[in-house]
């Protein structure tokens, strides 16, 4: 049953997809970090006059709104045109979409543009599926469960698989929903670790054919990296060193081991 | 004496508060994670969009003018006009501020915006003290004491605390002034340490009223954290993880007692 | 034969040349701490209103353009200015040039402006000397030993010392060639690595007159940090904290006795 989180894990490494990231300021080099430690090849650009381009030699296409300003929106828009046209798969972040008016506007014209997955906290998730409930920055103030409903509207809407990430993270179509138990709590104390985890999931998007399968599978292996980190971790700053090791190492069969999908 | 130390520390775990951060691309991953190691929950963004919503919504706003161009500019009026709007404190670093004339206009347009805190090394606070003097770059070369009298003079002159950080921290209102012992040398080895102590400056901010307190507070645990991560680490790199460790594990009652205020 | 090698290192330390980097939101923070573990004082600004005074005032000047956009193509031109004007050495860094148009064309005019200093990987180089050449993304498809003849065309048609870097790194001013043979796998597992690399040789070119010797004893010195770091790391993510505690303790005689350069 898991048997694509073995093949998502080896042909990463194997194909070494070229992600394309229109990113957040504060996610940059956690996002590139992850994506090399998986064995994917990162690129960083949010400049109008190449972010198309990008998007579409690349395997997939990550968009964040973390940090986002007027240019880098007119960025992400070619990105995602140029992803579009040519037919590769993009993921959607929507960092604190319940924060401002702002985010929120923006992430609803993204939202527009066909993400083929959307990964977020619960507050998040929420906050997209009406449009508009305000969360408390960039935390997660609701559980992971509270979303599972607007997920699954959000993804019966858009035609995206939708991920809730949280203690217990889901992964919805809008009618298969699977539950990935892999995770710690440290994640929740490293930041832009969601972010990156939203980087990770292009990579997987860009190698698995079943954007349910690539988004689950992508969690399950972080996940995994993240339990095998916080073993040998100190606390939440060699966390972050000790994610990037574990996710380095880990091989197919290991993950297909340790994945807790349901 | 230093009671507020322990308060300080375990309030802001408890009451996790919101630090609205307009600060510079070197400094962002490593502020985001000191705020959070600490407890306190942050957000980065300097677009003029939200900017001023977001610091309206925090409970303090950190502005760090090291990477400053003139959106940025434009984005850190505008969440400073958030905070004032809704009578929240703001902290000011204004790095580098004797390097270039682009850097000292900004910095005292900013001053002239009534910051709670200033924070800098001696150079910057020498600099902006007269509205002038040429430092070589970001990093200071004066010492502590050099700036003492710079300090209270531009604490008395514009209502701010002023902190000044090297081997030992002057923290004055311009009438009260305490000297806080704590930190470590590699500090100086870390980029961005001290853009980051300003970030935790501003989550003491948020949950102490006296901003004499909450500053010496702030400088005191970061140097404390500094202090049992030197004692970690293998070098200048180990050092920074080990610093998030040691402040992620920092409890009150440690803190008060590590304390070296003065 | 490698005296210098040990001299750059005790001098980088003793001086603290001030290092001026227009560079990539990826490579910041990195950068920022090779330069400052090496012994050399960074400063980061890509704001045309400062770049042109900061790059005058500073030993070197590094250009490189990882996440260019039209407004910091105009900050890396005020930068080149400031620097040529204060007859300062500035190194480029053509960060996956032969992707787009519109990096080949920036990095064409920038490579008009007479850098002292070009270092990129073979993809990158090969790219650069023709004008055009396709690579995939920022990683290299090519070996260091394919870009040789390109290499040395470059050196000679634009006069720089231009470093090709790889398993084994080449530098060449057109005529004389040397072999760099330190260095580590995990180096190109980790992001910015090639770019904070490019960072120090600016230390170098500030310190050491000579800038292919510049060139060569700063591969060395960071493939021998490298090559230290890798015994101790536990995988990619522990490298980067170990190669920055490498950079950081090593001196002259070591970094001498160490250096493979033919």
């Amino acid at each position: 049953m898991t048997a694509y989180v073995a093949e998502g894990v080896e042909r990463i490494r194997r194909e070494s997809p070229l992600v394309h990231n229109v990113t957040n300021l504060v996610a940059m080099t956690l996002s590139a970090n992850v994506l090399i430690a998986a064995g994917a090849s990162p690129i960083m650009s949010a400049a109008p006059e190449e972010a198309g381009d990008l998007a579409a030699m690349s395997g997939a296409l990550v968009v964040n709104i973390g940090t986002l300003t007027a240019p880098w929106i007119a960025g992400a828009r070619a990105a995602v045109e140029g992803a579009r046209g040519a037919r590769r798969p993009w993921v959607l972040d929507p960092v604190g979409v319940g924060a401002t008016a702002f985010r929120r506007e923006t992430a609803v014209a993204l939202v527009a543009l066909q993400p083929r997955i959307i990964r977020g906290n619960a507050s998040e998730i929420l906050a997209l599926a009406v449009g508009g409930v305000a969360g408390k920055g960039v935390d997660s103030t609701a559980g992971t469960m509270d979303a599972s409903d607007a997920a699954r509207a959000l993804a019966a809407r858009t035609g995206a698989v939708v991920a809730v990430t949280g203690a217990v993270d889901l992964v919805t179509d809008g009618t298969r929903t699977l539950a990935v138990a892999n995770g710690h709590e440290l994640l929740t104390r490293t930041t832009a670790s969601g972010c990156a985890l939203t980087a990770l999931i292009g990579a997987w998007a860009a190698t698995l054919q079943d954007p349910l399968a690539a988004t689950a599978g992508a969690l399950a292996a972080y996940g995994i990296a993240a339990e095998r980190a916080a073993a040998r971790a100190q606390g939440c700053g060699s966390f972050v060193a000790a994610l990037l090791d574990a996710l380095g190492e880990l091989d197919g069969a290991t993950a297909a081991t340790l994945a807790r999908i349901t």
